[in-house]
């Protein structure tokens, strides 16, 4: 009988490796899945260890462009953060490479789906929520919730132990006292010394940014276009998403923007402490956010801000493919027909200035704000009226009061 | 027959001289109201100059801690920001200086209430809804609105004239290319050469805070404690509300940090450009924002989320006395019951770092959140239910899909 | 020179005769223009009247079916009830006859807008809303509100004299001790007698629903089909928008369907009593909502739910045509894709009780729903990890109270 | 070594009996609960019975006032209904009965707490989440999750041989083709026939109701009578906040009022069939929304009403006793300060028709409301400034979008 195939989530690590093996000696063939979500990593050596950890068929997906257009952007033009702060850089992720994984497993007759999540993560909800939404007829293969597996791999001494014995090729790098994961979005960092939430981070744990206080002491001054809520010309150069995003992480990372510390609710239930950076993204939003002052309306910018934090926790939690989200999405394309227009920066150490913005579809009108005589543009006597209609209400209110 | 009394809200410029004057010619007894909501004045002189102008009597109320208290804090504990960005600076310093005129217009047997706000403008609302709010009876007058006046007092130039004609002392200041509004929470400029919203503020305008690149090369780190989500002491010192406020006012500002600068919509209907600094309640939120992160279940952050662009716009649009604020001010309450704890947090050059957190009502579990072994606090195959379940109705939607 | 034009919301009573004849006395030509949106009216006899007042060109323009497809029945498919009861059926009138009017104007030459709303109710912020979204420039005359009008034209009995005076044919009818207002969708009651909200409509006042008391012993079996939430068939057969509507105002009436007695909130600050009937819309919504809940996720369920009552302000206050519309209805139309299906009810003295609905997008699965065993489908030991995970953050609040 | 005792919620029925044998011999010494909610029993025969079963004690709680007062009418003063249509009857009794059993485990001395709800419903959720609340150390027994247990006893067949075997009492009833449940609340029909959303339920299923068709054909009128959101009198006699809901049932029951059928998203993921019946319920929340809207401001309602799917989620996914719903409970409690009055009702054949209401604390004014001369109480010129400064948005708008 033919063997039955598994997709997996494959990234060269020491956990994904040891899996790979594992389902192999479950009895499983396996096809190893590796995204390339703009993560630093040596594509040769991961696809070369995951054909020694028993791998019948390596895929590397290059997702980066499509990662950035349609998981990150949207997201920006949301303004979306989770809990007011986290930029959702690995939330992000999650569904792009799923629908990755997804594809992968119906081209090459796979029937399970398979990551190295653990068990306590927002991560394993996203990976499985987006195949259950994708491809629900796919079986999940979580081994960090298999007894079978946990049991035996109880801990980094163990998974060395079995990739030793199998003659998976392990890295001989040091380990860090903290883990992390990294994407085009950003790089986030958790557990380990950073599990006390009273103490700081070291300064050496960061990569996609230099602190504000080492970056350099002039500031440097930019300009984003945006069209339609996306951004697409830096300086005056069009760029694609993916390098949009590129080009920004150099320039936040170098004068120390995007830094995010933070204590949050995971889905599943708990707090966990999270320190990202995400530099490109920062300025983006922060540019957008100022663009869409100028050209929404004070009720759309409301209705914005008010489904945000739900946009924030479908993303979060892992329901970017659901029909709530799908409607989020219909609603947030309308509201940025006309967030076109342009907006200059500064940037200096850690600080994102708008010190400029002008669009076609501005809806600010000199002449009315003015307090200088506007030609009749705007009756001042017409605040008599509206104010007084608006204060009908808060009056009944009083009398009653009495 | 007694001359009718009218309550002014008088600031000692030049335009309250002129209306305090105008009103005293239209028949009126004029009680001239000063709030020292911690702007920065003279009070002495004002009170001459008020007499100087007409007034039958001066009122120098000090609402310092009041303001602080029970309307700067509140806000800030609902980490409220209109329109994603403004700290209601002049929104919330409004309702507390017309609850102020309103007691002493019926300590005075005042039966008129007048303000020198314009007709284009949020504080004219403000005043007057408050006014409505609490003594619905108070007859307004609003001489920016008057066309007796202001076909008459035109600009600048006819004060001028009008103030000389009446002997009205007035400041040979140079008059600055913008407009500005001070109080303990914040100073606010607009208008003039701020009018074109391409353009960026000089840096010799700022008055509350160094630019970031004036700041000092070395972080200040200081600690706050909060109590329900008031803070309370700094550095381990207990200061009143007021007395918080001003030293982070004096940190913050020292340090570049509170700047904003945006174009905002106003509740009479157009857009206008503010540029604003909140040095201490920027350190404030942040530091709140990350007690919150610690102490409050996802689910009140995200209730509070959802209503604070609703609660901003409340404080924007000048309902402060509402019945609809009551009801939000008893949940906000209702949600600060844990946020007690303490912040590190660094101050440099703009940025506000918070670098440790802690809480006695955390609810944070070191042993849950972490990676390594919890004691069977945490049983990771749990998650495979719990993402099941979850994964239903998204299966469900992707059957029918097809 | 050319007088200039003006385009006259017309409707044939003696209000709108009265203001015609105004507009031309005070030198403006006028085009008088009747929408007919399912309104019981004489239109020769109104065009005939709206020449003897001096029109000098008359537009009946027939709406009916643009007014049921493109504002009502999205209006239903939001399960919209302004304050929970109310259909929204005058107030999603104003903007199509304002749009009528708006291309009439254009096409006549028109630079004037004019309608015989009175200043207290929610029509002319309607229609002046509408008209500032659709066309700018144009002026707007409301009568009521001009000084110069309603110091004259008092009340009725100077309106008759008025009449009379210039030969302005008045029906000798008795006038009722209430004022109504009737399209396709309902007819309102309001002002009159039923001012006191502590006293019943008369029962004769009503027109479009016998009194349950007085309808039918017998219940009226029913099916309606919909397609992406709009109702397509009655009883197997497909009825246009406005057919399918008068049908089952037929329907609905004949079983005492669809009353309506209210205190409302005004949006010019006020309260005021209304007495509604709205037969079909009752029975359509009755039917879309049940028909809602086989096909759509709770999620979106709840998403659509939390945004209705923000929905109905926007129709009740006139803001039809504006970008946060925009985006509510393209939320709206991606929410509705699955709403498809058939819904049997029975309509028996004012009620209106579903007996059956199927779908062939249906999220009902009777084998996972059911107790009896389902093979397989659900397993129910999935729920303790579902519940495990989202008991932690209670348990951890719980600890930390004592 | 002592036993460990278990508290069992307990009904009487075949299944929670056979858990409680099932208990004793795997080894638990078993406390039966039951709580009476207002349910239709024969305490002493339930006594007797859990006696039989293998009881170390039996308690009888009397939750009736309790019930009603703080859960049912704190949710009818919110208009709460799940998903537009559910009066949660079953929702808002779990958490009582749970606080019941943590109140008799701790007096009991019991560590476990058990209940009789199967893995695929809501009930599970609301009874272990309540006590995850409010005694999080207490350890959880679901033996309809537990393979040990439902491997044998799966389904009514191996539980009526299991009782036979262990003498435990059954009654020897006709099972009926559908499953209850009932309270002072309401009575809720699911499963059997129910499980085909397309076929209507069987009248002479009903137990609390009589049909609309079935009722008398004189309508009978009543008056409410409330304080602060609760209904305090019934026809001017003052009731306990349990005898007015039965008082309301009896009434509603008797004139066909509040029989609900709907499909309904269950927090464990799946779709479901439930039929309810509500009368008094229905009663009481019909009449508080009327008089909410002469007591309320339009945005009091309007925040009530955008939280009521939120707040209807909490109830009905169990999260009663959670910080998020205190947060609710204090805005629900602020915004019913004013809601005090009377509402006379009509019923009448499922027909509850408000036929007159006042309030000392009423919004309505009648002259400002009238469209007869109001003495100055209203300025209709007003409006032009009111409708003049809202256009200004949509002009900006309309102008840029050509």
């Amino acid at each position: 009988m033919a063997k039955e195939k598994v997709l997996l989530a494959y990234s060269g690590g020491l956990d994904t490796s040891v899996i790979l093996k594992w389902l192999t000696l479950k009895g499983y063939e396996v096809v190893a899945y590796v995204a390339n979500v703009g993560q630093d990593s040596d594509w040769d050596n991961i696809k070369e260890k995951a054909y020694k950890s028993g791998a019948c068929e390596v895929i590397i997906d290059d997702l980066r462009e499509e990662f950035v257009k349609d998981f990150v952007f949207p997201a920006v033009s949301f303004n979306a953060l989770y809990e007011g702060r986290y930029y959702l850089g690995t939330s992000l992720a999650r569904p792009v490479i799923a629908k990755g994984m997804v594809e992968a497993a119906r081209k090459t007759g796979c029937s399970y789906f398979a990551h190295g999540a653990t068990g306590k993560g927002n991560d394993q909800v996203r990976f499985e929520l987006t195949a259950a939404a994708l491809a629900p007829d796919l079986k999940v293969i979580a081994p960090w919730r298999d007894e079978e597996f946990f049991t035996v791999i109880k801990g980094r001494k163990e998974a060395m132990e079995f990739a030793a014995k199998y003659d998976i090729p392990v890295k001989a790098t040091v380990s860090k006292p903290w883990s992390s994961d990294d994407n085009a979005l950003h790089i986030s960092f958790e557990a380990g010394i950073l599990e006390d939430p009273a103490v700081c981070p070291p300064d050496d744990m960061f990569e996609y940014s230099k602190s504000p206080k080492a970056a350099p002491d002039k500031a440097e001054v930019i300009e984003i276009e945006f069209d339609k809520g996306i951004a697409v010309k830096l300086n005056g150069e069009t760029l694609s998403p993916y390098n949009m995003l590129i080009a920004l992480n150099k320039l936040g990372g170098e004068n120390g923007i995007g830094r995010v510390d933070m204590v949050e609710s995971r889905y599943v239930g708990m707090k966990s402490r999270g320190v990202y950076e995400t530099p490109g993204a920062a300025i983006i939003m922060a540019a957008h956010r100022d663009l869409e002052g100028l050209t929404l309306d004070g009720s759309v910018l409301n209705l914005k801000e008010t489904l945000m934090p739900r946009f924030a926790a479908l993303v979060y939690n892992g329901y970017w493919f659901s029909h709530e989200m799908d409607c989020m999405r219909a609603m947030l394309d309308k509201s940025q027909e006309y967030v076109t227009g342009k907006v200059k920066l500064e940037l200096y150490k850690g600080n994102v200035t708008c010190i400029g913005r002008s669009s076609d579809y501005s809806l600010y009108n000199m002449a009315v704000a003015s307090m200088e005589d506007d030609g009749g543009a705007y009756n001042q006597s017409d605040a008599t009226g509206f104010i007084r209609l608006h204060s009908l209400p808060l009056k009944m209110h009083a009398s009653r009061k009495k």
